[in-house]
């Protein structure tokens, strides 16, 4: 911990001076759960405040009252509309903005809640997932001026006709990671359940280390491969505007993971994580006609039914046109998958299908592979040797990723962790 | 049944002609409280827009939303914020809105939910009480024009900040009234959980008969004497704009009752209805000495507290300069009045005080007692047949209020029903 906050401070004025002076500030996950928590909050944004710096603050809905929302407005009919989805669920970051502001007054701390409409953050108008394409400062300069602290509601802004219109997942790290960088503020935090980024999930590998400093390019493939603490979008959104974003608790005040640039990451790791994902099921269509347009045959349908494919293995049968294709899809697609491909199957050409859900990816990030060779034989060996087997590879410049059967995660995940020293990380 | 319908026909054609082209409906009470209810509703919209009316809607938040919104802000700690108690409690009439939205168009009916924010409703700012005093209504002419049907969530506006504000008890009612005026429709009808407007509670009296039609200042004598079927200040807000309000069920079709301009009444009664409240108690200060400026010393530091006055009985002894006085506040003021008093005693200067909250204001309301004579008497005459005592009596061009034990109120609002005539009312 000591040591930790050291490191963290040694950065710090790597990054230069008087850093957090103004800051743009979120907190999620169950520090919003309820009243209590939102009360635990203004607590600690009061003495972040009473510290001298400027902030703003952006809040998650409280608890299920999003789910609950989404209950309501399902319930209405089979086909729910876009526009009144988003006006009906945005309800619950306005109230937790409203609560955490009325809280942070009763401390004594001058604070204003502000909906994404009177922000105002403007997006593209596309409801359900809408991207931010424009926010307005003035509001919450005038805000600022005044002495008072902005809470603003995350996860929502405002179409161009007027309508409100929410982010989609992970919107609220979006509203804060954009906040931070129309602001330009010195440095976004996000607060949540976890402490931070870790070499690997702690509840498999009991010798995980947080990570001091990750950079956004290692950041986003690790919120690809599995794990959940920032969603890409906001860690895509801090690369491009080069905003620096902390991950760190909502219930103390460790320092955390700083998510930077490559070249202010302190030390490079040929490796930095490891990463799991139970997300993808597993197809594999045998007797495909005409090996060589397969691809195309195979993949255009499910693109155009939006089902994204990931790691694919394509074996041209030596004895002729015939082939096997492997691909995995997100799980929760797997039925809607099979069913494109059973309405198609003489339009793609092949004889039979075979799917298995019981497969998980199992990812090394790190980005020293780009300059360090034989990562991938290390995983690969370091898999065999505890008789795991690989199905399928892909890799990107910095991340390497397995499928391997579910059952064999946390061994391989852990194997990975030792086989890389990844405990030795500091 | 029928005799109702035809009398109501003959009212809509005095009042010229194609008179339901342009309506704002508004419903609230249990009409809202929940999805099924609501989809009740978007039944009853389809219904009237291919009719060919055009609608404005004006929704209630659902059920107990918005005490549960009150609940949790209310947590959050002693001195609740007025500008954020509004922000959060208004999400209610904002999730109300969307839904119903979101049920027409999966009727088929073009829908578009808009917060006060977005019509904009403009207020005075005054958070948990604003005034309107402004209405945009391009957005809303524009929404019609495309065909669509503007669903208002009612209760709420926009402060001259930019802040959202509420407007207070039967602000939801004053949305729809406003919005009629605003808009310069037809008619504006508020739809709630009673059938109209009755010479009587029907639960008091079975002989209560449902008015065609009631005169505004009728209507807002019998809001402040205790029917609570639409709140003073949306009674007031349409007869300032000759508004025709018409309140009626949400539960079937029967036309309801017709508020309108004296002159348009069709029957003129001498009492149209008779009212009970038990919101009152009473005070009676002993012992007060110098009669004369008695009242000032009384009610000046009363009205300082806020708190309102109504009924007074002021009894100069004859012996002296000593008197007592008998004054009636709002029930939840009791204790409030009492410590004021207390407080200010050697001030105020009385010797005693006495207190009774089991007392009820029972009044006849009338236009015609402005040019009929005796209608007093007969009151006091018929209540003293039945035994029953009258401690205070208050009166206004068109009502007569008297104070009687709580226990005796039913008996009397019958007694008086029946001395007036009312169950023969058309």
């Amino acid at each position: 911990m000591n040591r930790h906050a050291k490191g963290y401070k040694e950065i710090e004025n790597q990054l230069g001076g008087a850093l957090l002076s103004r800051l743009v500030k979120k907190f999620g996950g169950t520090s919003v759960a309820d009243i209590d928590s939102i009360i635990n909050i203004a607590d600690r944004v009061a003495n972040t405040v009473s510290e001298g710096h400027k902030l703003v603050v952006v809040v998650s809905a409280m608890g299920s009252m999003t789910d609950e929302l989404i209950r309501l407005v399902r319930n209405v009919g089979k086909c729910s509309d876009a526009r009144e989805y988003d006006a009906a669920i945005s309800a619950g970051e306005q109230i937790s903005s409203a609560i955490l502001s009325a809280a942070l007054r009763n401390r004594g701390v001058p604070a204003r809640s502000f909906l994404g409409l009177q922000v105002p953050i403007k997006t593209d108008g596309q409801h359900g997932n809408a991207r931010i394409i424009r926010i307005g400062t003035k509001q919450l300069h005038d805000c600022m001026e005044r002495g008072e602290v902005p809470v603003v509601a995350g996860f929502q802004g405002v179409s161009p006709d007027g309508s409100i219109t929410t982010l989609g997942r992970g919107g609220s790290d979006v509203t804060a990671v954009a906040l931070a960088a129309a602001l330009n503020v010195d440095r976004c935090d996000i607060h949540t359940d976890v402490s931070g980024v870790y070499t690997a999930d702690p509840h498999v590998v009991p010798q995980a280390r947080q990570l001091e400093t990750i950079s956004f390019d290692e950041m986003m493939e690790l919120a690809s491969s599995g794990a959940r603490v920032l969603h890409i979008r906001s860690v895509e959104l801090a690369k491009n505007f080069k905003i620096k974003v902390r991950v760190a608790s909502s219930f103390n005040n460790n320092p955390g993971t700083l998510i930077v640039s490559e070249n202010e990451v302190v030390e490079k790791q040929t490796v930095s994580a490891i990463s799991s994902s139970h997300d993808e099921a597993k197809i594999t269509l045998f007797g495909l006609v005409d090996g060589a347009s397969a691809a195309a045959r195979v993949f255009e349908p499910l693109a155009e039914a939006n089902i994204n494919v990931d790691m694919i293995v394509q074996n041209l049968s030596v004895e002729g046109n015939e082939a096997s294709v492997t691909f995995t899809v997100p799980r929760g697609d797997l039925n809607y998958a099979l069913e494109t491909l059973e309405n198609l199957k003489t339009q793609v050409g092949y004889e039979s299908v075979a799917h298995d859900a019981g497969i998980a990816k199992v990812s090394a990030i790190g980005v020293g592979m780009r300059s360090h060779a034989g990562v991938a034989q290390q995983m690969f060996s370091a898999l065999a040797s505890k008789g795991i087997a690989i199905e399928a590879i892909s890799t990107s410049e910095i991340k390497i990723s397995v499928l391997i059967p579910e059952a064999y995660t946390e061994l391989a995940v852990r194997t990975l962790h030792e086989a890389y020293e990844l405990h030795n990380r500091k």
